[in-house]
């Protein structure tokens, strides 16, 4: 039984501590951080600017598999942040790390930890701003807390969806809950044709988040409503729908999938309900004004970032609840579990 | 083996996602949590001050004992947060709560969990700003990142102490040090000749920190450089000179210690290195020049928490390197391990 903070540990163990701060001290490029050098992080508040938060954590066994590469692993759990703030219109400012370990520490392991947080960190212009490290005798445990800004009063809510709006997602739906199946047996490739670059693919979409940062302006200046997909497309447009007392009605066969989840779909059926419910996307799905709609998409495509429309906001009345979606014949979708959850 | 997230959970699971959801709202009671009901939490930047941030988790079987009353824990959780911001002379503004709990989900725990932390979060004025909570197969891991916030430029450093001030800790040193080998082993109280009163503050000491945020303004003002004392004295005192270039020369008999600390010691002699470097205080050390130490007492004293002169900082220099404790006879005292490490 390990028993909380014994006193009396070897002093080279305190080492470590030091070792583990040297590691990420690189990515504390914020003049705020003070180089990790104290105990807290200041940052001076920019007049007009609103400050947007979030914290989101990733655990191994649940989130990724403890054998994913420690780089990846890093990526992933500040991407999943990256993501609701490029959903909110904001800017990233920086983030804090918590991260808990094993003993003893690999080295190896947190130092392609720190190389592709580092490497994010310096790509999406969001620095360290401070952290902590523990021991666990449980799996890593990774949560992050981000910061970002957007001029006061225009974080984009998930509650400003209304009647007549468009809804549209950006890039593809479902790739990371097919790369997940597909991770867990990669027999399945065979079964679905997929070539070895379409396997790939979506190996790659669940392993990695691509947050749609770029879009971020866009979102925040065409969108009324936004939030990122990460539980799933039905279940996520759900509570957009409810937050906003609204429903929507989507339109299946407008949704994006990409190449590799179209084979995938085509060889089996079932999956479209794991591709719009299970979770892991990280792409935005937003509502926006008919007469602003092509602008938006034009200015999300400049970033970089394709936009599709899958269909409308309408009045939530007893017979239209939610988010509700129709295949090509006009039958509706129903789904055992709309979207992922937690436990 | 655990998968990740298995998509196609049953339906009923996401009502656990509510419950828990409904379980935090009533801590929401800052305007930009949004009740909980939006993605990310927004709060209008107030020009001339400055954010302080600052991130910190405890772990199940590390931290606490799994069998600590879940209130406790909470209060803890958030404290030792909180505790970072009074050092640094930072009033509380909020904080993101990241929460990793085992199925299936203790409601009477995660109840009392919430209650805990909703009585501290009104205590403190330190409202919860948004959340995550997520399965773990580990221990419950709870990882809260706090912000806070001082007039600009004003967040009191490490780095600040300079030779001829005077060092002075709040409260009294070592008394959760010496509840947590209580707490390990109760028949320690018989020999350490504590009455139950005692033996019960001891263990009180080491379950719920008390930071000393009704201080923090006295250390905004009066301190030159502070920091919580988390991991022992000796060690974040070692830490604090490090980061002002200085020494300190401190002399034990000045330190103060609470009188069932004071019996256990004279009881066991070997107990002030347990006392003074197996962390968990929760005071503040701080540096302070002597014309305003006076003045900074009783500001301190007025807000319910009293300051110890007990020692004070001298040039760093080969002979005196870092922080150095010495005993009534002059002679120097030397820990085995001078800091608890993490690892």
């Amino acid at each position: 039984v390990l028993s909380p903070r014994r006193p009396g540990k070897s002093s080279s163990a305190s080492g470590e501590d030091r070792l583990i701060a040297q590691s990420f001290r690189p990515l504390a490029t914020h003049p705020g951080a003070f180089g990790l050098a104290d105990d807290c992080a200041a940052l001076s508040a920019r007049p007009g600017r609103d400050l947007v938060l979030k914290t989101d954590a990733i655990v191994g066994g649940v989130h990724f598999f403890p054998d994913d590469p420690a780089d990846k692993v890093a990526q992933k759990a500040l991407r999943v942040n990256l993501s609701d703030l490029a959903a909110k219109g904001a800017k990233p400012i920086g983030f804090l790390l918590s991260l808990a370990l094993s003993t003893p520490i690999d080295h190896e392991w947190l130092g392609a930890f720190a190389a592709g947080l580092g490497k994010d960190a310096n790509q999406f212009r969001c620095p360290l701003l401070g952290g902590d490290t523990d021991y666990t005798p449980g799996p890593v445990t990774i949560s992050i807390a981000i910061l970002g800004t957007v001029p006061a009063g225009t974080m984009v809510m998930r509650s400003g969806a209304r009647p007549g709006q468009r809804v549209c997602v950006t890039g593809t739906i479902g790739d990371a809950a097919l790369g997940l199946l597909l991770r867990r047996s990669a027999a399945l490739a065979q079964r679905w044709k997929l070539d070895g670059s379409q396997q790939q693919y979506l190996l790659d979409r669940y392993l990695v988040p691509q947050p749609r940062n770029a879009a971020s302006e866009a979102v925040r200046f065409y969108a009324a409503a936004a939030m990122d997909i990460s539980d799933g497309l039905a279940g996520d447009l759900e509570k957009l729908c409810r937050a906003s007392g609204v429903s929507a009605r989507i339109g299946v066969e407008r949704i994006p999938f990409s190449e590799a989840a179209r084979r995938a779909i085509a060889s089996d059926p079932a999956l479209i309900e794991t591709a719009l419910t299970g979770g892991d996307d990280y792409e935005i799905v937003c509502t926006v004004e008919p007469a602003r709609f092509d602008v938006f998409c034009a200015v999300a495509a400049e970033a970089g970032v394709s936009v599709t429309e899958i269909g409308e906001v309408e009045k939530r009345t007893a017979r239209a609840e939610g988010a509700r979606f129709f295949d090509r014949s006009r039958k509706p979708l129903l789904f055992k579990q709309s979207s992922f959850s937690h436990f």
